[in-house]
C-alpha cells in the first residue's frame, strides 16, 4: 500500500509510492483543498495539469450539504465532482470544534449545532466512517478531539485519551473495505501526551497517520520539535501526514524530517487575497509597481497563467474585481506547490535534498532578489 | 472584406465570412461580452473552445482603467487578454450615458466625470478612435449618441445629428489601417429618424453598421420594426451588427431578417445569476427539484459542463456560493448561443432556416418540455 522508493541518506526525506484505489500517488505529495467538493475557482482538469494527484475533502462539511446519501446515489464523491485521483477526506474534527457550531464534546462523540434548523445533532467517530465509506474516498481520516492551542497538560489528557478510543472506534465501524484509514495524533505539544497518543494509535496498525494539531497558534520551533518527535514514533513503513501545514519553506523543512503528505488552503486562499509564490517569496498583486509590468509572475513558470498571463494584466483584473484574477492566481499558486514537490522528490532521488531546500529557502528569503 | 457565402431565398437570412485582421468570423455570429479585457470568470482557451472566434470590449471602460497606452505598451488588446481570435471594440457611447457619469451631451462630444478624482473629462469621437487604434481591435465602432427610450421627436433628432456628425469625424481620425470602423445606426424608434440617420451613415461608407439603441424598453414589436427598417437601408454587402441583443429566440428572429452580427452579456449575466438555458428554456440552477438531478444541463449538449457535470452537483455549488459555479453556468451558455450559431449557419446553407427557427422557439418555449 506504502512503499518508500528511495530514502536519503543525509535527513529523513524519502521519496514514496502510496497505492489508493483511485491512484497512485507519488510522494511527498501536496494536496489541495476541496472542503465542499470543489477547489475553489478551478476546474479538476486543471487540479490534474497541475500535476495534483491527491486533493482533500471534508466529510463533517459534505455531510451537512449536499448530504452523504445524495453523494453516494450520484455515484460517490469522485463522479460527484469529477475528479479520478486520490480523494483524502478529513473527519471534520478540526472543523466542527469552533464557535460557530456551539460543539460540546462528550466520549460519545461531539455535540453541535445545525445552523439550518438550530437543533443539536451528534457527531460520533461511527458517523464518521459510514460517510467517508458512502462517499467512497480513497483515504478516511478518523474522527479527532484537537485541543486548540494554549490547552493545558490535563485538557490534553483528555482530548489525547478521547482520540484514542475514538481511533479504535473508528477502525471497528470501518465500512468501506476499499479505502484506506488513517489515524489523526493528537497531544498538542506535549511532548509526554503526544507519545502516548501515537503510541497507543501506532498500535492500532492504521494505514497511514496523519500528524494533527499544529500549524495553529504555535511558535514554528515548538511546531518542529513536535513533528520530529512524532516521526520517530510512527513507523517508517507508514505514510505520514502532516495536516493543514502549506507554505513552501515549510513544507521543505518537513519533508527533511520524513514528512510525505501535505494538505493546506493556503495557496488558493491566498491566491483569492491576490498573494501569489514565486521563487523570490511571495508577490502582493496588486502592489503598484506592477501596474506596467509585462512579465509573467514567475519568468520560470510552466503554469497556464505564466504562460499567457502577464503581472499587469493580473494586477488589472485584481483591480477591477473580476473572478478571472482570483482563478489565475490559484492556478498559478497551486502549480507552483506541485512544481515543488516534484523538484523535491526528484532532489530526494539524487541525494541533493538538504542543498536543494536550503537554495530554495535562501532565494525565497531574500528581499533584495524580489521581483 | 465581408463575403456573403449563402443567402436563404425563403428568408433575409444569410451565411457570411467576415475578415478580420486577426480573425475569419463565420456569420451569423455571437461575441460574448469582455468590457474590461476579461469575459467574466473564463479564459480565452475556454472561450475558443466553445467555437468563439470574436468577441467585443470596450474603448470606454478601458480607457478609464487600465488606460489604452498601457494596453499598447503591453503589445495591444490582443496580447494582454490573450485573445488570438478578432475583437471588436465598442466605443462606450451607450455606456457613458449614464447616471454615475453625470454626463453632458455638446456637439463637441461627452462630457463626463471620473470618479477616481471628480475631475470632469471630454469623451470625443476623436478620442474614441485613437484609444481604439492604440487598443488594436479588429473592429471599432464609431461612438454614437443612444437616446433613451422615450425621448422626444426633437431629442431624437437632435441625436441623430450628433451621431451622423460624430460618424464623419471618426472616419476622419481613423488613425488605424488595419482596423475595419463600423457605425452605429440610431434614431429612437421613430422610422424617419432612423431611416435619416442610417441613409447618412452608408453614405459615408463604412466597412459595416451597427444597429444601435434598440433593446432598451421598447416593445419587442417595435424592436423588430425598427431592425427591419434599418436592414433595408444598410446595403446587402455590409454586415449587420444588432447591438445588445443574446437571447436565442431574439437572436433567431434577427437572423431570419438578415443580421449578421450579435453581441450580448446575456449568457455570461444570466450565468452568474444560476440561470442557464436549454432547448426546452431556461432553468433555474437553485430550482429545488435539481438537488438529486444527476443529470447534465441538457443531456444533448457537448459543453465541458455538460460532459462532467450534474444539475445536482450545479445546484450544490451554488448553493455554497461557490465561484466554480458561475464559471461552469458561463461555460455552458456561451457553448449554448455557439452552438445555435453554429446550427442557425448550418440551417441557413441547407435552406430550412425558417424550420429550424420555428422548431427551436416551440422547444424552447414549450414549459410542458421543461426538464
Amino acid at each position: 500500500m506504502f512503499e518508500i522508493v528511495r530514502q536519503e541518506k543525509m535527513s529523513g526525506a524519502r521519496v514514496g509510492k502510496l497505492t489508493t484505489p483511485h491512484q497512485v500517488v507519488d510522494t511527498p505529495a501536496f494536496m489541495p483543498v476541496a472542503t465542499k467538493a470543489t477547489i475553489k475557482t478551478l476546474t479538476p482538469n486543471e487540479i490534474r495539469e497541475m500535476g495534483t494527484q491527491a486533493i482533500i475533502s471534508n466529510a463533517f462539511h459534505l455531510y451537512l450539504s449536499p448530504g452523504y446519501e445524495l453523494i453516494q446515489e450520484a455515484g460517490g464523491l469522485h463522479t460527484f465532482m469529477d475528479w479520478d485521483g486520490a480523494i483524502f477526506t478529513d473527519s471534520g474534527g478540526f472543523q466542527i470544534l469552533r464557535k460557530e457550531f456551539r460543539f460540546k464534546l462528550n466520549n460519545k462523540g461531539i455535540s453541535y449545532v445545525n445552523s439550518r434548523d438550530a437543533k443539536r445533532y451528534m457527531y460520533t467517530p461511527e458517523l464518521c466512517m459510514e460517510i467517508q465509506g458512502a462517499l467512497g474516498s480513497d483515504v478516511a481520516m478518523v474522527l479527532d478531539d484537537c485541543p486548540p492551542w494554549g490547552s493545558t497538560r490535563d485538557e490534553v489528557m483528555e482530548s489525547v485519551c478521547r482520540t484514542v478510543n475514538w481511533g479504535q472506534r473508528s477502525l471497528d465501524a470501518r465500512c468501506n473495505k476499499n479505502q484506506l484509514v488513517f489515524a489523526i495524533l493528537q497531544g498538542g505539544t506535549y511532548p509526554e501526551m503526544r507519545e502516548a497518543c501515537a503510541s497507543r494509535l501506532v498500535d492500532m496498525d492504521f494505514d497511514g497517520y496523519g500528524i494533527g494539531g499544529l500549524s495553529i497558534g504555535e511558535p514554528k520551533d515548538v511546531m518542529h520539535e513536535t513533528i520530529r518527535l512524532n516521526l520517530t514514533q510512527i513507523p517508517p513503513e507508514k505514510p505520514r501526514y502532516l495536516m493543514g501545514v502549506g507554505s513552501p519553506v515549510e513544507l521543505l523543512e518537513s519533508i527533511s524530517l520524513g514528512v510525505d503528505i501535505f494538505d493546506s488552503a493556503f495557496p488558493t486562499r491566498n491566491a483569492r487575497h491576490q498573494t501569489v509564490m514565486t521563487r523570490y517569496g511571495q508577490m502582493d498583486l496588486r502592489r503598484s509597481s506592477l501596474v506596467r509590468d509585462f512579465r509573467p509572475i514567475d519568468e520560470k513558470c510552466g503554469c497556464y497563467t505564466c504562460r499567457h498571463f502577464s503581472r499587469a494584466y493580473l494586477y488589472h483584473l485584481f483591480k477591477e474585481s473580476e473572478l478571472l484574477a482570483m482563478r489565475l492566481a490559484s492556478i498559478h499558486n497551486v502549480h507552483f506547490l506541485q512544481e515543488l514537490m516534484r523538484e523535491a522528490r526528484n532532489a530526494i532521488s539524487e541525494e541533493r535534498y538538504s542543498e536543494f531546500r536550503e537554495q530554495f529557502k535562501r532565494e525565497y528569503s531574500s528581499p533584495a532578489n524580489t521581483a
